[in-house]
């Protein structure tokens, strides 16, 4: 059983189902859905984490890593922020008087609204799928809802304009979450996640926790500074960095990092969803790694194995 | 005249208030807030950059930067996230049956309805002003909202419970901007906001960007990568970094960014809301600057004019 | 009136005659040529300071910088190391039986001599235009010296052979030092010198130096740690830059290590004798620096003027 | 049989009996010395490696490292120095009227011969020991010698003054080199030297390295910029840094190194001479590493053995 950040119709749903049709459970927020997996109810959850329309980032980074039992991510899958106009079969553009949907749905679409619907009433819901339920139901007054195409599906209406997002490139993040374990294996395009928190707060940390990363040929490709909530001033790095923590480059740098942070969170590795493969700087493959290994052995002969020793 | 991102009676509102009482008028989008300042509608607009609840952040900081007509920031304000449980006057505790809130407040406030009102039920809606504004209509059959006291106060609710929020320590983040122009005084305790973008999809960007300001004393208070959404993989870093761009090493750190950098955004020096005073490295101050300077030009008299120069 | 560091004869006579056939002094040590320049008895001495056969590279480093009076390099002379046999005019190669030289002369030809003279028999001289004079003088019984062709001129000598050095890619750099005062005008291929004393005997206090160069574009030609002789584990760096103190680049970069360390002495800014452009990094040059000022003051007007801009 | 750069009764030979008294042969030069290692004929040399009365530092280094057949130093030997007078028995302070020694030598102690002997005619000789040689045999006329106690001791002379010096701080470096082979023992106040080799001439390069080195928690002792010599502006770093290879932060920095550099010359661990333990900075020890290990195994279960591990 999965779980997922509800409620069913939203564009968690949406991606969800990119993962296969097995049975899921919605819940109310991320930290449930999440608490799910802890306590075992469910063996994963998907949940947004980088997410403009429906928010749930910001629990999202907090809630896997803040406390004592931190999650691991198992899997991203990222899809477009893709609006449909949904209506009940039967109803036609020139029927349509009454809009509802989320606010932050309708800020997307606001160019395309004035442009086709300029005289439409656009009324507010706390979310998409609850507007394209509301449109379902033909006594509430509702012509039309602006949501996601999978709230068109659950509740049996059609869509009458696709894609009317005024920025097209949009897009959401999701991570499926499970209980800390073995990473999926290396594919060679991996993102590894976790978080460092400085010792105390540092002008310099930041730089320290990068040169960790740079002198293994670790790269990044998405770095935030977090308030930690304890103290005022203090504060984390949510990193998510190229490769695979069986990759030497970045088994090496997790361990750098552990040694000069305070407390350095795990949060997986796990194959990209675009595929990207990592640039690699000179130096930063196995192969650089066993050869220097190879090296220091040969003049120096009583260096014991090394863990990317595959000799 | 002035903006903010509505409507009336969220917490944008709440913050606008604690700028005094002048005329604003509430725009439906942070696009449209920060629009109405380009235009010249109004003179400065209020707009979340840091707020869990109502969303906001990512817009803005994109909106602000990314545009040819870049925005800057006069002025910032913290309020903490604080949620009352309101009602129209004579309801009491025992009389809630159904409450109305939008679905993020209720995430917060979930300890406390379980403990408190466990029977009541729970529905959503996309505002908290809006939950206020229908609470304060008895047709619309909802006995109580979940909002912010300035919404109750709007809608002329009573607060039955104040501060009923699970994590006390959250707290919202706001920026007044104005068109670009000279920056407030200098305080003593400001911050500098700006957003950086690579030559190219550097591996060490980051570090080079962070060299730039930790070689001129520069303490950063938040950093985060951000897609520049124009090319996949491209990204810029939004900074806010300890000090005034009238402070020599500010000033000086910002000319590096800018020579080593695609492009730099200034989005403003203003006083921090928590008056917090930088923790300037040694070597940092303008009496630093300043000497040597002076030292410079005593060992190669034909120096000219520095701007870090007051005598 | 110019001083040397003698006698006569040697490398450093001979890369004088390079700067013109004034009248010239020579002193016995480097410490001596170098208080001449001070007291202002001479008006500059010619010195080496890189240089594996007569020494004096420490000692000059050390005198030039360490004492209460540092002096300012005008000028750099590089010549190579180029051995001659020189011999009384009449001597011919057969009639060589017995050899005289400094060792450290003897041991960069022993190639050629155990190849050409393997019978002669080698005496050892304090210096090699000593060496040449005992030739000179038919009575002390030698036949040939190893030694500089400034030294066979000096004393009448005839040339064997030239450049009978072993490793002949050898030089040896000498610098031409005055008192402090305006440094030579920019060429486009100077050179920087310079000594940085750090705060303490700190871990990182090389890093945090070039880091202050590299932030603005300044390479380095030499770097080498060297003790301050006050405190034992205490130590300075003595630099060579690329770049004039006029380059706006490298008056920052000055300005920079002023900060941040205990002590800057600044050596002088002069042409290399190898007359090589300096490879100036992205962002690094003169305009670079002015356009980062005019943007700055657009954004920001109230900043005054700066040291490079030259409009 | 060791050898030891000669001749005997100079610096390196005293620096030699204080390894103990076996039998020992001197060498001309430094290259002599160690080809004599690499061909088998010694089993060690002592040669210097910072000293300013001699020569033969430059020597050393790039003799040790720039050949196909690197060495290796087992052992530093620091001694003061010392300048004696020297005389032969019998002679008196009053009978000294000509004095011979190495200019260098000579230069050292000026400052005590103008107060002591100002009417002493002063004569060059090629080597301390030389002098020594002379003073010896009455037939040559000179009356005394200034050189190291070790070559009195050889030539019979005895010590009218000791310790005479201008400056008593000065001191010289010797390093005992043997073929490559194990390093010796860790001691706990060990130094590891190497060379090495950047790729191309980059700006960066020395940063680069202390990277390497710092994020290790690796501090230097020493470092310099070496030309190549084979192409001009190529160069090389020469570095003592803290630290055995056998410490983990010391073995990880090397790895790192030949990762990224062109090539990197191991020339040994061994026992400082002065016994000064390395400040290990946070997060630099064994067991840092080994809790790094462990923390990685823990939250990573398919990482295998690292050499630090000593469980």
């Amino acid at each position: 059983m999965r779980g997922f950040f509800g409620p069913e119709g939203t564009f968690t749903h949406q991606a969800l189902l990119t993962l296969g049709n097995g049975p899921a459970v919605a819940f109310p927020t991320v930290a449930r859905a999440l608490d799910a997996v802890r306590s075992g109810d469910v063996s994963a959850s998907l949940v947004p984490i980088e997410n403009s329309i429906e928010g749930g980032v910001t629990a999202t980074l907090d809630y896997l890593a803040l406390l004592d039992s931190p999650l691991q991510i198992a899997k991203e899958v990222v899809i477009p922020v893709s609006f449909d106009l949904c209506v009940r079969p039967g109803t036609t553009f020139n029927d349509i008087k009454r809009i509802i949907s989320h606010p932050h749905a309708v800020a997307q679409v606001r160019g395309w609204l004035d442009a086709q619907l300029p005289d439409a009433v656009v009324v507010e819901r706390g979310s998409t799928a609850g507007a394209a339920q509301a449109v379902a139901d033909p006594t509430t007054g509702y012509d039309a809802a602006i949501c996601a195409k999978v709230a068109a599906d659950l509740y049996g209406l059609a869509s009458l304009a696709s894609n009317i997002s005024d920025n097209e490139q949009a897009a959401t993040r999701f991570v499926l979450v499970t209980k800390p374990g073995p990473s999926p294996k290396r594919t060679g395009y991996d993102k590894t996640t976790l978080v460092a928190y400085m010792r105390q707060d540092q002008p310099g940390a930041l730089l320290e926790i990068l040169q960790q990363l740079a002198s293994r040929g670790v790269n990044l490709c998405r770095v935030e500074s977090r308030p930690t909530k304890k103290i005022l001033g203090d504060y984390c790095f949510s990193i998510d960095a190229e490769g695979h923590v069986s990759d030497a480059r970045v088994a090496e740098a997790l361990m750098g990092l552990h040694r000069v942070c305070k407390r350095v969170v795990f949060l997986g590795s796990y194959p990209r969803a675009d595929g990207k493969e990592p640039k690699v700087p000179y130096g930063g493959r196995d192969s650089d790694y066993q050869a220097a290994l190879d090296w220091l052995r040969q003049v120096s002969p009583e260096i014991p194995r090394l863990p990317y020793d595959r000799t």
